[in-house]
């Protein structure tokens, strides 16, 4: 493995932006190819075949660019499509649903856990089996929360109808004694304030894409794969600066402009290409 | 043309079968093929040259079926891809844009027009242009919608959110003196009450795919395409019976549900297929 190569990140779309966030700011001295997959984003309400399929073209797409670490950062692509990653491709996968779920157990110390997470993640059962593995006597409670995703890619977490929303979904888990709750979707984060107020901010959110960066960063630390030469003083570097590249599958103006109210900046280094049919992407 | 073949009709999901009830209620004798790029979903916050791949693909697969008439029901792909596919295609292509502007055209009697739609429709200006086409003069007033489409398919369009929502997106259009609003999304004829109460029930609203499925009948009914021979009475047909067949490309189960929440019923036949990369379809 080449430690000068960048850290590949896909994601269904834009919300991956706040894992990339999360890496940026615990690895200063890597830089990261991010992949969003616009053109076939949600992923959350597809099937287990077809988020491996996809899930499997952008791997295949981010191994071919390059790189020394792949990081899925899409909690359904996690749950659904990790072992079918890592049969297609020859680069080492993390994913994000391990490392919350290891979060959540170590910081719940025994009492409930709640997940909240897109339809297909839920169904998939990853978090509550992930869980279990590491301790078969808690108790998870797991609520799909679709609508999160639209109305923060509309800018719209802060509104009235995003709290009377998070109401609906959230408000029964006030009262169940609950000893963490993963945010187990990539846009959730930005709901974190509001989901504090709902189910009471004296419970410890755990973001999986933070838990995740938290893991790659002691994996490279651990390793001799850290990058050793930055290309320049890191101490300057910025998020989104023209270290770390950015492709999309679609409509790139309308991820430059979520990615804006994101990140607080928009990629320097954006582009839009095709991941599936490419066969000679297939043949490194 | 073959007048025993079925009416082909496509969408990017399930908003489509708003449609299909149209016209299966206006054509009694004709059986159907509808298509729901379940996979792909939605197409309104994609770009011009996605929506137009997708929907080549879709109307390619419908023609190697064998149809004698293609509907696209969604409004995006009629608004961003009809040309590409009348090209792509060698059977009739008929979209929901231009019978919806002469719809809404026709009962303004030449006050404002409200048009409510996907980003992507909405961006394209299709339903100006077709207005102008025919009344230059014509005041139209667009919005985009887009949370409308994730609340109706969560089945939450008659939700205290929904009316929240809608009231944001709409509530200006109230005092405009708006001589119609065209409902420019597939989904949105489920708001349609909700819709009336806040911009006023004296405003006619025009159901696009309402107006599509007049002028497909219309169209059958002056030519010799009809449909002689019904397989059996047609006096029993039912929504969704095994004379329609549906196709999805991802996500049976769920479109089953969400279908049942739009029609009542669930599709009889129901095949979940791909219509990306089979070159032999193009073949035909």
């Amino acid at each position: 493995m080449n430690s000068n190569l960048p850290i590949g990140i896909f994601d269904s779309g834009v919300g991956g932006l706040t894992v990339y966030r999360a890496l940026h700011e615990r690895l200063p001295s890597e830089h990261f190819v991010y992949l969003g997959d616009t053109a076939r984003v949600p992923y959350g309400t597809k099937s287990l075949s077809t988020v491996e399929r996809y899930a499997i073209e952008n791997a295949k797409f981010l191994e071919a660019h390059g790189i020394k670490l792949l990081v899925v950062a899409c909690n359904t692509a996690s749950a659904l499509a990790l072992p079918a990653i890592r049969d297609a491709v020859g680069v080492r996968v993390n994913g994000v649903i391990d490392p919350g779920a290891r979060a959540a157990t170590s910081i719940a110390a025994g009492r409930k856990i709640g997940i909240i997470a897109t339809e297909a993640t839920v169904q998939s059962g990853a978090y509550a089996n992930a869980i279990a593995r590491i301790n078969p006597l808690i108790e998870v409670i797991e609520r799909a929360c679709p609508l999160f995703v639209p109305l923060a890619e509309e800018g719209w977490a802060e509104t009235e109808v995003a709290r009377a929303v998070a109401e609906q979904y959230l408000a029964d888990l006030r009262s169940k004694d609950i000893g963490a709750v993963v945010l187990g979707c990539t846009h959730y984060p930005i709901w974190r304030d509001l989901i504090g107020e709902i189910i009471g901010t004296e419970v410890p959110l755990i973001d999986s894409g933070d838990a995740a960066a938290r893991e790659v960063q002691t994996l490279l630390e651990s390793s001799d794969v850290a990058s050793a030469k930055p290309e320049r003083d890191m101490r300057e570097r910025q998020l989104c600066d023209d270290l770390d590249h950015f492709y999309v599958t679609d409509a790139a103006e309308r991820f430059a402009k979520v990615a804006e109210r994101f990140l607080g900046t928009a990629p320097s280094v954006l582009e839009a290409v095709e991941v599936w049919g490419h066969d000679e992407l297939r043949t490194y």
